[in-house]
């Protein structure tokens, strides 16, 4: 499946807004925006690409591997942030590479990486594209061009350890594909984010993923035990076992690198088999408050369920998280999904339960759950009638310690809300929690508001306020979307001087031509 | 408690060797070795300390926290490898540092830093002083003399967070001590690593330690949510929440620097609640094969118990894991030792009992496992005897996948009985799984034979060999006591010459004049 540049998915599967957006949008002062410029009357820029450049990559991959078409450019420019998408709806491509490179070996990934270190040429590693914060917006001063190096040929299965349980998978396998293969020998990998339907191994890796069903078969980085980069200076290969003590986890150094010191071309991943039950349920608690209490108390005692998520009273009211229209429990209150999978899920389910009613908890059926697991990856396709409508929608998130949670929630949710007041727009803003661990959660937030004329730098104002809000809380800039260039600040604040001049150092080894992603992760 | 320069623990709990071995030892050729030397006669290496260096050391601490006494360098010279306590009975101390410094604060321990990178002075960070891999044996070359840097004032409890459940310890903090602290207020860390007694939470931290518990607590790495890290060029503090994707996780690369880049002085860790129950008991296999399997299964598909253990044959035979002589299960096979705690394990321990049975486990009650759990941390105790009576004994860790291990246990445990047959000496190689996962499991071997004329070589030559198999299978050098000095060049082959420019780049930024435990983890 190719994706369209701007409009998410498969088009078949394309969403209309439901009927009561409409007059909650109204009520927000949204008014259509107008129509989207086509991809193909994009202002791209010139291709700089000097000719002894390409040539080399060319020889790297061969000729009928590298494309300088407009749409294959424009369809490679920046990701799915909304001010990307925005960008490109008004027909900004400007931050096209000059070409894309479609290598099939990681020995080619090698030689092109050689290619454009020779020439001076950045290089955006490309698997699923679906970064949105700014990780396919690289810095071009200085370089005499940018290419993409796009993964897709790579996607296959290398190995599979059934013992072990263990996959060896190449990085530019999307989600649906993995699973696919691996579903043949009875295997899942377990891992569902948002992004599932376009982005890949690669992409979880180099971006430090998190699935929807993280409280079952945990984080990206936790299934992954062995890595394979490409980098300029040659092939680093980690993974030797499960765990180890020999040394620092450089495994951990890899992941969350995204693409700025090396190409990841392959992952070692753990596997689960295929559960043979699914069981999705809807609870209702009377506030955010006494539903977080349950999850942490799941999170530090037990039994985990699969997926354990926890919808704050606004998120429940607008049923953003269910665009199918099911209640969150009809009288307010916060909706939580808890879901199931594995061999026989009973024994647990009840003892879930009873914690739950314990802590409160109204169960809903498996109503609600069911309908959540339905719509789960339907929101990134919802955003694109909002934005034609006139809404600005986009999404942020953190983590941080439990203790931390009840206050992180009210200040992000103050910053953003205040931050588009003061721009004229009144805006929703939406919170969940969906990751849990024993120690804290994540927070993930919504927002809705009217475009403003330049909804680009109105966005910019709302996000500068919540990330001051997330580092004066102490919080991580990101639980699960990364760095790119838009936390690439923020994160420096959050490491440290010393760290980031640790990872320049990491980055300036295995790439001393800074020619990988610049200006993403550390500028 | 301070331990003798090579007698492990507490005096009072000295052991004797049980009646058995003396006939074993004298099968295999052993007869007693000559008296130690004591510490006070030891040949120390001249302080070369110069005087300026000496005072900004002193300036830093306080005059009174800087010791040049020869018993106390005696006491922080080298490790506890059987070739560092061997050494050390032979009344070599030719490792040992000029002075040991005890700082009081983070602070404190960056002056100490700043005045040692001016003067050129190497410091050996030390915390628990137990290495067994030449953790604490720096290379002096090049240096104008070498300071331990002793942590033991540090061994605060600076903060704790119930609702998070996290807490904050200063990094001199011994095992027993940080249990304390904590069982105060009700939490456990769950982490007995067999060198609990003597090894503390930066030590912990700095080599990855992975605790006897690992099954259920799991490993040190796995608790640390945050960390603190004094380096020559200032701090770096690193755990803004449980976890992150913004960018690489950092806290992986500080976990497992063995003193290298910085000096850990602090460590926030997970918490557990102090288990209401504890049982452990015994299960009899009939191979190591079908043992295997089912620890497998366990780790693959749960319950997973807190401890999982399971000897070889050889190892359940000589009862090596056992000193109190309870019987491994009559008529050979294999001991399984598996351990519950928790507010009430009787539904997991039945769960467990029936996939054990499933597999062909037959249960011996809780008399070998409660046996075991009394005598855990005796085996440090036991080297002492035997090391008199004439004995090499010494012990190598690795890890690998599932698939692998098998051969993994076959090659290492051929490669060190023919290097020790060589030599003349023929030799006991006992084997047990001590740490599972779902994709692999580590394997602990404990070598016993006649000590040769020079015994430290006789050991380098096993060594040499077990590393080889060990890099041959593709497996790790170390599952959890680390690289030091001795694992050092494996370990370079393990994770690749570009890998080690890496850290090497990350050392450099962090300790430009080179005088964090140089030579150790990195050459």
């Amino acid at each position: 499946m190719d994706m369209h540049p701007y409009l998410w998915g498969d088009p078949e599967r394309a969403v209309a807004l439901p009927e009561a957006a409409g007059a909650a949008l109204a009520h927000l002062g949204a008014s259509p925006s107008p129509e989207p410029v086509q991809p193909a009357d994009s202002r791209l820029p010139e291709v700089v690409l000097p000719n002894r450049a390409r040539a080399a990559i060319e020889s790297a991959v061969g000729a009928e591997h590298v494309s300088l078409d407009p749409g294959v450019r424009v369809g490679h420019t920046r990701g799915w942030s909304t001010p990307d998408l925005l960008r490109l709806r008004s027909g900004d491509a400007s931050d096209a590479p000059d070409a894309v490179v479609f290598p099939g070996t990681h020995e080619e990934v090698l030689a092109v990486l050689r290619a454009c270190s020779e020439h001076r040429v950045a290089v955006v590693p490309y698997s699923g594209g679906t970064s949105v914060v700014g990780g396919l917006r690289p810095a071009r001063t200085g370089f005499a061009g940018v290419v993409a190096l796009d993964l897709r040929r790579m996607d296959a299965l290398l190995a599979l350890d059934a013992v072990s349980r263990t996959a060896t998978l190449q990085a530019g396998a999307r989600g649906p594909h993995a699973e696919r293969l691996l579903g043949g020998h009875g295997f899942t990998l377990g891992h569902f984010p948002q992004s599932y339907e376009g982005a890949s191994i690669g992409g979880y890796a180099a971006a430090r993923s998190a699935g929807q069903s993280s409280a079952g078969y945990g984080r990206f980085d936790e299934m992954v035990v062995g890595v394979v980069l490409a980098t300029p200076r040659g092939t680093v290969e980690l993974g030797s076992a499960p765990k180890s003590a020999a040394g620092p986890d450089l495994r951990q150094l890899v992941l969350g690198s995204e693409g700025a010191i090396g190409v990841i071309t392959s992952v070692t991943v753990r596997l689960r088999p295929v559960p043979r039950e699914r069981v999705y349920e809807g609870w209702r608690f009377d506030s955010f408050d006494t539903g977080t209490a349950a999850l942490r108390q799941l999170a530090q005692d037990g039994p985990s369920p699969t997926v354990l998520r926890l919808s704050d009273e606004a998120e429940t009211a607008v049923n953003m998280a269910d665009p199918n229209g099911e209640p969150g429990g009809g009288s307010g209150g916060c909706l939580a999904v808890v879901g199931f999978e594995g061999a026989d899920v009973s024994a647990k389910r009840e003892a879930v339960a009873r914690v739950l009613r314990e802590a409160g908890g109204e169960p809903l059926g498996t109503g609600p759950g069911e309908s959540w697991r339905e719509g789960r990856y339907r929101a990134p396709y919802l955003r694109d009638p909002l934005l034609a409508a006139g809404a600005l929608v986009e999404t942020l998130e953190t983590a941080t310690f439990w203790s931390g949670l009840p206050a992180l929630r009210t200040a992000v949710t103050d910053a953003l809300t205040s931050a588009l007041s003061a721009q004229g727009t009144s805006a929703l803003v939406l919170c969940h929690i969906s990751h849990v661990y024993e120690t804290g959660a994540s927070l993930y937030f919504t927002v809705v508001c009217a475009q403003a004329e330049d909804p680009v730098s109105q966005w910019r104002e709302a996000k500068r306020a919540a990330n001051e809000a997330i580092r004066a809380a102490g919080a991580t800039i990101s639980h699960h979307h990364g760095v790119g260039t838009d936390h690439r600040d923020t994160y420096a604040q959050e490491i440290g001087p010393l760290a980031v001049e640790a990872l320049r150092a990491v980055k300036s080894t295995f790439d001393p031509a800074g020619i990988l992603n610049p200006g993403v992760l550390i500028s």
